[in-house]
């Protein structure tokens, strides 16, 4: 008997977890996972907590090896393997493999690509894109200077980690990674500046929860400098950054990091022929399937449809790319057994969680900017409640915001801030988007009150009732 | 202009809710509320906190005094004021008022009944019952020694902190009472004892999920003795109370905490004429409307309508009692305005929450035997999960359990046990359920994310997916 070939291009969340899926789907199936890093499977999220420490071992961030994933889950898979072509016709793939091949950053920026790889092809039955994504690099001057470094690879887990001669450091960027890594700076004494682009609040959230977030990181000594689009990175006669020029100022660093979101690789998709999506993401169906048939894609590389806007929009996030790898992978493997039950996606709620410093911070759905451009009329209201019963000690403020469709109450989005209970109260938000609840419904819900865990009106509750009586 | 009077019987969380919400729709409501206890709106559910000391103040525990209530809200509080029957025909209540008035359990164990009180009437044009409940007692010899304790009035709490004397304490009962009072005397070093009835779970949660709360209890250096009920309660010669026989065994007793669950207060609305519901309570429709026209009922004394088997129910909750109390204040005064907007009420979840030592223990929705009891066909999942990413230090297992129906994978009910993320996680699983969702649906929320907190399959998700291949 023929077995029939699976190719996975890439090996991290979503291509290994379409990889497991189609596996376990059909074990006759040969599995062939292509990444071109030197890692594959790794806990991306908890780089910026094994950077300062928090987390001792680094190969502790390792979910899989390839050792790991060839002996207990039958799966073939090659690290400093790269595709640089797929030929959707001829159904093959061009792998270069070696020395030299890996680490999207340093080929961007023009460094180590290794002359000793050889190049050969592969051919396929079933092909998953699980090209993941890399970081959108800004278009300023010095960006190839020692000490401009991304958090995006395992490998750039450790090198930010490798960097204990450092004092300054400049965060160009405000999102999840750039506040994730303030924490874990200060933790490791630097002195910490973050320069944001606009003067806007941070994470799109309502001014008032934003400026919670910024009173916090100041709290902890980081210096946040809004309205502070970055000019250029200053470098010395070796080569290594010294200075950053921003909003017209410069300022000492001799790390920068650059965390202004990121890019899907779409590149070798786009070369084969496969139609884009929003942002360069691949186009996909709620089947995962591209624009070629038998051609599936997962992961960062993907775009996803918003829960409550329908639209198309491109969020990186790590258990959309384990789940739509799953999907991906359960679909690849119905497709080459000649069936025709495909898992469908369910889409994002766009659901964000960080900790910075003390705080608990969550969005979910849309935002108030979101909302408008979706052709919403927007109401947002917020309100602030303790977390525990007023007179059980330790408690601390939760501030709660929702976001809601003025004409029929309708529930859009949700902020919290707080130090306690602010984490898992996001999720009653995503779930009652998930059922489209609207304000009262959310209101009546019979939310749990224990005296150290809550008050017996929930905050979810009593920000439910304000906003209804604001529609 | 004739001011109408309405009167509520009843002066804690449902009768202060009424009386401020009736207040807030019609400022020109005469509002008179009867209180027969020292004491009004006090938080209950704090009292166990406060007899260990965790809560220093046992006044902070006192929301509302009367003065605040008719100085800030012009509410005209009595308390020592009992009613002690009610004539629905000519809307007038009699009235005792005095020392010697309050205290249920005092009076049910024929202490302390005074005879300097007053006796008169009251018209009225709207009345409210908010009568609560009390404890029920069990049917054992000894319950009038001195030492044979409850907790449901603030001067019970009041009382039980007074005892400092006390060295070896028996719990009878294992509901929430009795678990949250183990956690309190254990903590003032006391030997406790719990007897419970029954040799089933705690809380009529699954076996597996019963039996850490168990452990919790003995790690806690508590005794339990299931499949035990109370025989006799043992005094000396002075009438105080030494031991206690239950299960065949006799074990010494300085203090005994009955904690068998309560029954409401419905003897005067009973004795009205108004028709009860389940387990005594006084029935009340959607508007918390009673068979009397304008005669409205709130709290612990009336029953609930389960939110998924749409069954009558008696659930104490503190929530309820507020919620339920507001709705009737706003349907009352909507009542003698002369209009017909009622709100209704939402029924409830049977949330209950409860921190037993280092656990968050939680469950909504309906229990096996309850799903089974209300016909379904019912299907039973449990998952341990870490509370965070495994790799990200300081986590601690959680464990989800889903009820379900096997037919059509509708969620049922959910119980969490855990040491962090469960409380909060519970009201997930409340908001699930009242957008009726199935296993499915809830497996493919896109719930937060962030390694502190969860891990990036949320353990609602896991247990959802579990169950799903069960179904």
């Amino acid at each position: 008997m023929n077995r029939k070939r699976l190719i996975i291009i890439g090996g991290d969340a979503a291509g290994m977890s379409a990889a497991s899926q189609a596996k376990k789907r059909n074990k006759d199936l040969d599995v062939l996972v292509l990444e071109r890093g030197d890692y594959i499977s790794y806990a991306a999220c908890g780089m910026p907590y094994m950077v300062s420490g928090v987390i001792k071992d680094p190969d502790s961030l390792l979910i899989l090896t390839p050792e790991k994933a060839r002996a207990n889950r039958g799966i073939d898979v090659r690290t400093r393997h790269e595709v640089v072509s797929v030929d959707l016709k001829n159904c093959s793939v061009t792998v270069k493999a070696g020395k030299g091949i890996g680490k999207a950053m340093g080929k961007m920026m023009g460094k180590g690509q290794g002359d000793e790889a050889r190049t050969f092809e592969e051919h396929y039955d079933g092909l998953v894109f699980a090209t993941g994504a890399r970081p959108r690099l800004p278009a300023a001057k010095g960006i190839n200077l020692e000490g401009v470094m991304v958090l995006r690879d395992f490998a750039d887990g450790l090198a930010l980690k490798d960097r204990r001669d450092v004092k300054d450091v400049v965060i160009v960027g405000a999102g999840l990674v750039g506040l994730e890594m303030a924490e874990s700076f200060r933790r490791l004494e630097r002195n910490v500046t973050m320069l944001k682009r606009s003067d806007g609040p941070l994470l799109d959230m309502d001014p008032a929860l934003s400026e919670l977030v910024e009173q916090e990181l100041v709290r902890n000594g980081c210096v946040l400098l809004k309205g502070s689009p970055l000019e250029e990175m200053v470098g010395d006669d070796s080569g290594k950054v010294v200075a950053v020029r921003a909003g017209g100022e410069t300022r000492r660093a001799d790390l920068v990091l650059l965390a202004t979101g990121v890019a899907p690789n779409s590149e070798p998709a786009r070369e084969a022929g496969l139609k884009l999506g929003v942002k360069d993401t691949i186009a996909v169906n709620e089947h995962l399937a591209t624009s070629h048939t038998g051609v599936f894609a997962a992961g960062d590389c993907v775009s996803q449809i918003h829960r409550v806007s329908h639209k198309e929009v491109f969020v990186s996030q790590a258990l959309a790319a384990n789940r739509s790898g799953k999907i991906a992978g359960a679909n690849v493997a119905e497709y080459l057994s000649g069936g025709n039950q495909f898992s469908t996606h369910p889409g994002t709620m766009a659901t964000v969680l960080t900790k910075v410093f003390d705080l608990q911070v969550g969005t979910c759905g849309l935002t108030v900017n979101e909302a408008k451009a979706a052709g919403f009329e927007t109401g947002f209201t917020w309100i602030k409640q303790h977390s525990r019963s007023h007179y059980y000690p330790g408690g601390s403020p939760l501030f709660v915001g929702l976001v809601y469709e003025r004409k029929t109450g309708r529930l859009l989005g949700g902020q919290i801030v707080g130090k306690e209970g602010g984490a898992k109260r996001l999720d009653v938000l995503v779930t009652a988007l998930s059922a489209k609840m609207d304000l009262e419904t959310l209101s009546r819900l019979d939310l749990s009150y224990c005296p150290p865990y809550s008050p017996p009106w929930d905050p979810v509750l009593i920000a439910a009732s304000i906003a209804l009586k604001s529609i």
